[in-house]
């Protein structure tokens, strides 16, 4: 087994890498360098290392479709060559890898675009913790000189809330920051949510940072649509099959480091937002109703299944 | 104008003193004190600095109609009386200071016996923020012998869930601790909601800390009861006449202190909840639906009106 | 202690008098007996007399608050009276007992008279479980020439319903008889609901035979009014300073004779509909909202608080 | 029977006198007038006379409780007057007209400053329909120097919304006009919704034109406020004993004077909306839970009852 | 025609044979044995043979969308094969309903393993009538080692619920038996409510049991997920083109056998769940939005359509 | 540029031309004359003339997809064809043409026939506006024998509602003729709502005149269920890649001609009734679930997207 598995599992693991995408990215780039580096010759074997990064990688976080999806996506594609050459493997790996990578920046900017049309000049938008995509989606409807503006929560306990604020700021974005109890004092006067996913239930469901679902309970209160902005390779193939999406539960020391003896802190980092409340689903196939999932998935991206 | 109207209200702008009550209290005892130590032997002066000391204490906090009410119930006690007296009109002062003080920690003992009858037998409970009449319930359940654990919210951005998390492990209460927004994750479970109040207006809506009114449409959307837990001095009376609850402001150091430039931060310190989101307002009065808060006030603080 | 109390507690107790009005009639009518027959000269006794019965009676069912309300009024009525002579208190009783028993014959006859012009010509009502008043405001439509059609649920696991189905076809009004989960089919062809009520609390909630909830809810979601008839003293003072109304629970041979062994069967007779889902409260004061219910009764039954 | 009284109902009848307060303000002058003008001598036809003149302004519109209301009030200060002398009852009738007409422009006034304290600065709200207490409620907070927007509807079939558009243009009020269907269009932008009544019912319930409790009901799916404003004295006291308030279908011409031979045209002039989409109802008293108006009419205007 | 159509058609229509499942196994066997016993040599006389016993069963129930998919599944299969030799038409025939029926079963069998998934240890579950899917579902979940509490209505009027109970009972599945009046008590302390079907719509609408939909109504208001636990093929395709699925009213015997003269008795067995109150569809392509109940079986019946 | 795009772009402009069949039909219809009346012999050139038109066509009316859908279809099928002679080129749009009229037509006369069938006997049906669509359902309703009435609002600002009652009634429907904002006094009594469709978004929402929205918030009030009827080629592929469906505001003379100075008048033509309100789309295709509008387009037709 190649070091540079265990050692970007152990990144993920230790949240130094973190965000779907770029957990998912750091796992294909190392199963594509593994690859590379591989001293077997048999294809058996080679398959084998495959599957033991999977395993590897599987145990790093619970919440990981995206990153479960595109080692999926390359060991399927290799395993249905016909080759026994591992040369011949590895250099699908690698082409494999290299495709998958342009594939989701290519999605990304297909969702940008897409999404930046339905922030209407002169409004007022609301986003929750950081998510690549969205802040995309905000910088893409900037460029093309919509004016708007951004209300954004702090995101606890990690406060990654704060990276979205800066990014923003950053783009000459007008944005307001504020606690994530004061959502509802302010959501009347927001035109839309937009919101990234962690996972996609095959209802339709989204798990994303803890908190959406209140977000999205408020938004359809005040009847304000709220967009879920995601790579359709975020759905997760088990959830079809019935297995509950598992929740992360990360460490208490991010929730209160000196909390008293005895008291008991739970901190799951990611809630379900049921398919009512979501007004759409911003993907790289364009804007659909979140029920759709598994049939828009289906023709897309048949080895998912 | 006595030291201590002055040094007391500078402590309450400073939040030294915090908590509606602690307030309330501390505004009362400073008033008691500066009528003992009136150096005039004009009545018409007397009342001109009991209305000076309103005054001050009326810019110290926007959201504090208890300690206006505890204020406006001295003064009002004093003028109508129809000696010239100072002496005796101090006199009047004291007494009944020292029974307003006593009368709101009675109010607080039979709230406490009301509403922990309302705390079942091995049930979860949730709470928000610090409430000290909340506290106190909690701990009359215990006493009774009543079986239970309480859900708290750290409560950003002062974090006074913490206090209320420290009291509830000193009381031997099973506590679990969350970030607010994980308040709808836990919320199926809970069998029902305590909060406590800043203010109330004439239609039986709450001003509380900032959140509860997202819990409150969270407890409802799970069928889950929320009482609010409240001396019925919190009434804000000016609000009956038109008047909207003001909602203060804090520091927005509070939220976070090194934000990057540019960036807007927006630190409500309260929000409303409506009062078809409240179950029962546990009161002196007993258990009341919101909605008749006028009509209960009425005949028994009939000067605040 | 006259035997007429324990007979008359023990019919209570087997049902062999049931409905709250019952309970209750049969209830004042013994304490009036036993007053009569009192053997005692001394007013210490004699009290002790009644309360004795009182602590009978409140053992005899948990959800009978009218009953229970009844007995606090021949009691505080007699307390109260200045004289020492037994027979004097004797005829106290006398007289409080007949007073209050026409008295609660004249509301169902007012409830009757409001609640019946609620009913339009030829519209659809529905009522569930049997109650007397209900069932009388039924009768006064028809007698004031309603054209009107009913339908009614049998009402599991005792069939009151047959009661009510039996005694509409006798007073000629064209009745439709269904199981209790057909409601929803049929509800968006109702033009209103009437239920009756066991107890009503201090938020105005009404405790009702077990399905009322239900009913409320779905008559809610097709915007059919659902009205509570009732008369005022259903309502529990114990509710206000907290107390939950308890729910009586029945055996559960009503439910499954012959069920398996190993199988845990509840058998709740009554359930609790929230004020929202109320309408109105049809009462001797007339039609009321029912968050209203502690306003009303002061004035009315001021003994009672 | 005085001309006037036969004069006036008809021009109420033909919609010449138009508008809740100034059909009952006609109807009361020309009591008064009746009353000056009586030429007999005897007490029981002087009051004859004024229950004749009731009976003929019953039969004018269906709608119109605060006529009634102040027929009532004129009769009943009457009747219960010691003297046998019509000089001196047609003196009360007098007296009473007066102080009647006065009480209702100052509750107009009451009413305009409470509620203009509900108009934020900087606000957009919504009105319907044309209501002279609504318009001196605008007409006060532009007054008070308060800077906002009001959406107002045309108002089918009778366009009184024109009547309102019109004098807020005079007013200076920065106005935008839509049909009635557009009301969800605009919602969203919208703060407060500001409408009149013509009656109100003992459950709390608001008779007023028709599509009024449609915009209610999208006022609350869109999370905002409506305020119903309206004096107390348009309570229909029959509603508490019973009866329904009586909805006034207008002639077919209004809605379409060349409608094809066959086709029904059916014209209520007014709907209800119930208690629970209202967030307050701002009267003479203030702002109160529209559940409670029993309660708040009971003291203030005890002969309604 | 042979004895085994008229006589199999008789027991489900007498109920001797009931539950969808079962209906549709009947009938299949019923098919296969008349086409192994035909006596005619034409394929145009073997097919009319068919329709006649299509004819025959359709009349036997109306809601059994199921057994009506099976007959047409053997018809179409067999009307397309090119051979006119009966002896191979009858294969056919053999052959296809030998496979329905294997398929059935391994149906049900892969919906039980998915569905079992979505049984939580140490949960509390809830379901309606009998449906052999669920209960092999639970059977499923328990054989899993999964540790949970079933709450199971009776379901009046013909008491499948008893059958569940007992069934359960015997799975050593610790199971609380309720009237279905109940439901709404119990509701708050569920964790997932689990249902059959026995027609599907185009919409996704589920067409169960009566009491289903009331069901679906109070777990919605209480955040509870309700899962319609189904075979794809309960799928009715005339709905697609418009028609409704029809309620099938049984005899008035099973609710009350001595009903008084003159009351009317309605007996709908079924009532219509709409699709926004069902969290998901549990079938053998997975857990899917029931909106999209059409999409998923085209590509898997496509001879449905 | 032939003459008859122009004049015909010209009649829908000032609406000579309305409804969305009407328009795409004459924008076919012209398209196919200018193809015959070609001079060019350059396919080039054939194909810039089409496109061209199709130019013209977009600037009309801003929500038409219908039309827009008719013109992609006939350039798309010219384009691909191998050919470069211009009569052949011109003959393939005069056949697709044709065939697009008939197909557009045929659509009608299915939709009518399945929606024709959840057209209960002796049932209230309501519509909005004028959709010939509807309207031919209605009347295949009616020549099935149906027994039903109709409830139709006027539909200002331009009264197309007249349009719909005069048909109703020629056909001999019973019709209710109603102002738009009596919907909701009547909706308690309505069984169905059927209403047209002038674009439909990618995520299932519908686009439709002007109160379209508020009638189908207010029939889910009522638990009334509320059918779009439309072709499938009215939804606007452009949503699915992000864009917003324009709503049209037309002139402001059609809602007040005489308007006063400085009143802003606003006549947006259209609303989006959100898929959660929407029972079923009734198309040719089905009655389908709104959220899969772009899964049953896809294969019916594929060139749209």
């Amino acid at each position: 087994m190649s070091d540079i598995i265990q050692s970007t599992a152990e990144k993920i693991k230790k949240l130094q890498v973190q965000g779907a995408r770029n957990v998912a990215i750091a796992a294909v780039k190392a199963i594509q360098t593994q690859a590379q580096q591989t001293k077997t010759n048999s294809k058996k074997q080679f398959l084998a290392e495959l599957k033991q990064a999977q395993k590897i990688f599987a145990t790093t976080r619970e919440t990981e479709p995206l990153m479960r999806n595109a080692i999926r996506y390359l060991i399927t594609q290799t395993e249905d060559v016909a080759t026994e050459k591992v040369s011949e493997l590895s250099q699908i790996v690698n082409v494999k890898a290299t495709q998958f990578l342009r594939d989701l920046e290519e999605s990304k900017e297909i969702i940008a675009e897409i999404g930046a049309r339905r922030i209407q000049n002169n409004s007022v938008v609301f986003t929750h913790c950081h998510s690549s995509t969205v802040n995309h989606l905000f910088a893409k409807a900037k460029a093309d000189g919509k004016n708007f503006k951004v209300i954004c929560t702090e995101t606890r306990p990690a406060f990654q809330g704060r990276i979205t604020a800066k990014k923003l700021v950053d783009l000459g974005i007008e944005t307001t920051f504020i606690v994530d109890s004061a959502a509802r004092t302010f959501m009347n006067k927001v035109d839309a949510v937009f919101v990234g996913a962690d996972a996609i239930t095959s209802e339709g469901n989204v798990v994303n940072k803890i908190g959406t679902s209140s977000i999205a309970v408020l938004a359809m209160e005040a009847r304000t649509p709220l967009y879920v902005v995601t790579e359709l390779l975020k759905f997760n193939p088990e959830t079809l099959s019935g297995e509950c999406e598992k929740i992360e539960h990360r460490g208490i020391g991010e929730v209160w480091s000196e909390a008293p003896d005895g008291l008991k802190i739970c901190n799951p980092a990611f809630d379900v937002t049921p398919n009512r409340y979501i007004h759409g689903l911003i993907c790289e196939e364009g804007i659909i109703a979140p029920q759709t999932i598994v049939q828009v998935i289906k023709p897309k991206y048949p080895w998912i299944l």
